[in-house]
């Protein structure tokens, strides 16, 4: 009976949430162990299933660096970074859009719709369908200074390393009009039909503006942000954001995270997520639950 | 960490019930214990919404048989039962008519009103608002054959108690579809426009009958059915309920109750469902637990 | 044949009426002999039904104050009255509301569905259903020196006499799509949960409004408004009837009548009637004759 | 008060017709001295547009053999006939086309657009517009012998007199979604392109058979069918027809009418109607009084 | 292969035409040769039918003078012209409605739908049907100021020479939507019912105007516009045109034509055409190759 | 002028054949020379979205076989090949995942965006998404028994190539009908979540048989079918195809491509087409003109 008075409490914390977020959109970012480890897959896709159930739009935006590496790896090429970013020539960019397009994109289609029921099915996506995602050569001059990187560029080519220019949400609408979850994978394109290899946290970031998405959530292997003691941040604005930056307690990888999460907010999102996707079913305790699971930006 | 993982369970067991139960009618018959305790009326109208919330369309059809009987005594009117029914003259019905469409049944709305978000809103019908119930005198005799009480009724005249004769859901309908909860007082009427008072337990099994109701759900003051040997039931067929009625285990008050059960069943309804209406949400843990509680009856 | 020249002219006398009235929104105050007699009552509804089957949206408020002085005698409680207002403790609350939502509200809904064809039902509203009427407790000084009524009212409390806040308009305009009539009883209620007795000639005022209805029309049992010599006033206009307010030859009762036709055409309802409703079928004769009975107010 | 009283009681005697017939079709043929005298083509359009107006759907056919014959006769051409059937030679053809649907049919489109309000327009046809009539040359000897007319017609040739092969009500029903009232000239045509000039009755029965109308009225310049007595029958049925032919009770120009009559009622019409066009508003007095004027037939 | 290679060249000439013109209104005034040779009336309907297949929306407004002239000498009227305009009496008005209404309007109908498919149907209307074109008396001073004809009009009266005064497209609209190809004969009416004959080139170009079409084509028996030196124009523009007229380079029958491209020009019409209709298919060939025949004419 | 009249001449040839296949849908295999050479890429881009323009639906399923050889061969895989299919180990099946849904898929995806306009793109898909091609193992004894290849096959094991068990065709439908053209590569998976390589052929024969497609259309590197004398074969039905099989006039690798044909057939594909992909613009050709080229097969 205690069990039950309990199950109906944490049914009912829910309610508020449902009532809230209903026919929002909410893009979220896929990766890292979310993405390596068996039960947690499974878990991933029982939450976007939940999502769909309930009435909200999920858009999943993925990576696959790893999986990229391990391929680039088996066919004897190498990988390089140049300050977080992979030099994408002629030869990995082809390897780029085979690994994400049709494996990376395609496992996790088939994870989804495992699970699904109904009518719901997921739909994987690369930039080049239906137009969605059109692209340009980073700017990586621009792209280092951003980041507080302050390397000399000038000599430097990371080939089709690309950035966002644009993104088409037609498709999108029309996929979710029709019941259906759209998974993209973070390859872009320009006019004349070159692809682009594309930071899938700015992708995501971008998809999310361009959708007026409610949140923007990414799943990572951290806790949340942690302040200047090492704690985790549960609420934070962008301001004292830009401040931890500044002062070098956000630092390195982190600094292209959040500078996601600002764009986003920039564009008319509600709230960015930074949760960590090491706990099963982060994605639905972190919307359906008062406590909150890692950090939270807002404007 | 422990407690986060446990709410996870609880939200991911819902989840194959929400995929289950999407877009299906759920009719439930509100009373008892938990139409009277301040708390038990909250947790009843959060479960309601929470079904709307999640696409399921719940039904309301409520009793009133005490506030009437209270009524009835401020006006200095006598009540009268005869097998369980009440007598009701021209005067009484007029008192029923007030008690349940003027107070129970508005009371009810507002409860709901007043947790509900979005563009969700109940609306309370009596059998007369869009010819909802049609109905016609009780044939007594019959009635308490059936119920097993073979009293002399010859000279029995029960005046405005009734039967359902037809139920028009086109109302229910047009209500469903802009996303109302229809909240229904168990009054009928014939074409001549005299007003009957019905059962509410057989108005909800009419009514889920006629909606092709996935559930009718009986809130009663019980645990559930008991068995030979006094424990709850928690899942019966039809075959087995008439073998208890003939060997007197099952009696006097809930021979009607498991009537409109069987009824229902009959009429297409997949599932009828007795449950403990003092339990907070029994409703909601019902439907989104496996435990199930109370006793669900099949054909 | 000269008989059937003359049906002729009649029927086609109507046809530029209903040109012009063909989807327009009528707001009728049903009430006075029109609702106590057994011919009017029947006239009533046909002409409602006449109205709808040609195109035209009617709304019903209807009042009760007789009815619910009786049932007040019956129950053995005062009826009390402080400038034409009823004050209504709690007790009397809940008589007015099982009266005006149980008894009256449905017996309108009875006798229109009695004599309704084809897929046209009337549906029985209270003002919350659909969270129809926000209201809140009346402003009585407010109140009286609006009427011209200066009397003392600091320690004047009248209950739950209420006046409207808000119509939210969204059960009339999907009762509307579907075909059906909606009956209104002048109750409201708070977000507390509170309900309040409004004087129906401004609930019919403030439902005309929200609807941008292009009538408002109140059954009265009085040929009309009454000029200095005592000569009907067949149109009049809003600075006139303050005039003849100022003068003393609108007064009494009649000024809540008056400035609850005001309120309607200041909130954009094209006209406002005050008819006679002693007169059968008044309302269509009204509508769709040149003659024109009692008296059409306009701003 | 006496006028307002009939007045009432009048509108009131057009309701349950009003009831009966929205949304149904009725197919009017037009022709006699309701086309030609000016108060009465002034009476017919009022009535089609009131019927219109209230939801029925008119669709009208017409004739025009007296303006053919005037123009035949003006431009030297001879007007010859065979058991009423006009001898249509080439030449006759394009006249019969030019006064049939350049003037007759565009007269009374103008007539009726003129007291037309709202969005409510007429729109000519003749059989080619929208493919509407397919027609083909008629089977002289096979009509005669129908017609009960045993003369010799192996060495007769009507020209491009024609009967109806099949109605494409395509256009019709468009036009009718659309709020137009199609106004149809009985032209027909063959694959081949061949014009045929159609007795207008047999198109009227043929367009309302294919539109599964509820009624076909037929004006005319007589009262209705006289019996052996040369009484107006008010109601009589197909059997009765055929005996009061054999008997030769009904003869000459009426056999072909009732034929008609008895062609729509034997392809599902419900009613034919045989009126006085020479009565102003006679479809208003048919359709909206209990009287009934002229005959009606009934299978 | 040869033949193979130019036949897929000549189809992919006409793609970026087609992806251009999709969705879009093109006005066809239709007369002269075109009109009048079999072949050439052929290749007209096939490419009016091409343009609906491929989602082009044609509308066609045809002259008739020439049939006008003939029947009048039948009747054994005269024909008197002044300024190119023909004086319009009673009597040859009605003339006028009978030919272009009755009988040139239906043999284009007739034309169009013995080549098309599917469910596409050629409707013909004149002014009056649909109330599509509202007229009046033309202006005779002012029409001939403008086409630089300063003869002395005070005692001129044309009878019903008519101007467009307004276009009412909804009927143009409702076919589209329905998949028809409306067909219009240049009569139109004013408010009183009377009719006027009006000059078909500017018929064409107030509807092209008030549909906003990409195109108003003009079929005629010449080559196109001729400069100076007598060599055919192919794109022109309205200041040129203007100077052209000045300079006594356009003059007589031209002026009226290329003021009405002009007038459609002004009110947002794209591009005005005056092609060569003695050319086969020469609709075909100016929307969907590049070389363009005849004139174009841009603002 | 008489380049005119060719022109004229081939758009008209068109003509009939758009009016037949407007709305239909035609499965298009694309593959072999079609796809390798850049200047036949272009020209079926613009073929494919010439269709479109015009009203009819192509799905492109597309094979890859060479691109697969190439990427095995770069990362030291070796290609086995079985009677003609390829033996796809595990590791293989991600290859060939990798290089038909991350590379080939995107590129014709990316070729047909470049030349599109409007609101017209293309979607890659593979059978995972939407949960398109549910497959199974290839039963490979009873397919060599189908293509007459009586090899011993007890002991063979050809690892993921599969073959169709069911096309669920609800994504293509919601594509259509938002105007999207679906590229399909040819991996399938069973509920198990395996992927499976099927022949490419009997992917786009599934897919047109699903679809009640009116043609499926094989682009090959051949003429078209060859009878005895090594004639091409301009049309043929499945009798005389068997005929052929039997006598081995039709042998090897063109048995699987003939069966495919001839399972469309048999499940109400109309018609199955062989064409010379070496020739530009072949679908457009065979579509468009009345030559036909390259085989066609019928039932």
């Amino acid at each position: 009976m205690e069990r039950l008075v309990e199950k109906a409490e944490i049914l009912m914390e829910a309610l508020p949430f449902i009532t809230k977020f209903r026919g929002k959109t909410f893009v979220i970012k896929y990766g890292g162990n979310a993405m390596a480890k068996a039960d947690l897959k499974v878990a991933f896709a029982q939450d976007i299933l939940m999502l769909k159930y309930i009435g909200i739009n999920p858009v999943i935006v993925h990576g696959g660096g790893p999986q990229i590496g391990q391929m680039l790896k088996r066919m004897g090429l190498e990988s390089k970074f140049v300050g977080g970013l992979r030099v994408t020539d002629r030869e990995t960019m082809e390897v780029v859009e085979m690994v994400l397009g049709g494996l990376v994109n395609k496992s996790i289609v088939m994870l989804i719709n495992r699970y699904a029921g109904g009518h719901i099915r997921a739909v994987g996506l690369t930039g080049k369908d239906g137009g969605l995602i059109r692209a340009k050569k980073l700017d990586a001059q621009e792209y280092f200074r951003q980041m507080g990187d302050f390397r000399p560029t000038e000599l430097l080519d990371l080939g089709h390393v690309g950035e966002v220019e644009y993104i088409d949400t037609q498709i999108l609408k029309h996929l979710e009009e029709d019941n259906y979850i759209p998974v993209i994978a973070p390859v872009g394109f320009d006019t004349e039909g070159n692809a682009y290899n594309i930071n899938a946290d700015f992708v995501a970031s971008a998809v999310a503006g361009a959708l007026k998405a409610e949140k923007v959530i990414f799943l990572t292997d951290i806790e949340g942000l942690k302040d200047e003691q090492g704690n985790t941040v549960s609420s934070i604005n962008v301001e004292r954001i830009n401040r931890m930056i500044e002062e070098g307690v956000i630092k390195g990888g982190m600094i292209p995270k959040v500078k996601a999460c600002i764009q986003a907010l920039s564009q008319g999102v509600k709230k960015a997520h930074i949760l960590d996707g090491r706990i099963p079913h982060c994605v639905l305790l972190e919307i359906f639950t008062s406590e909150g699971i890692g950090t939270e930006i807002v404007s």
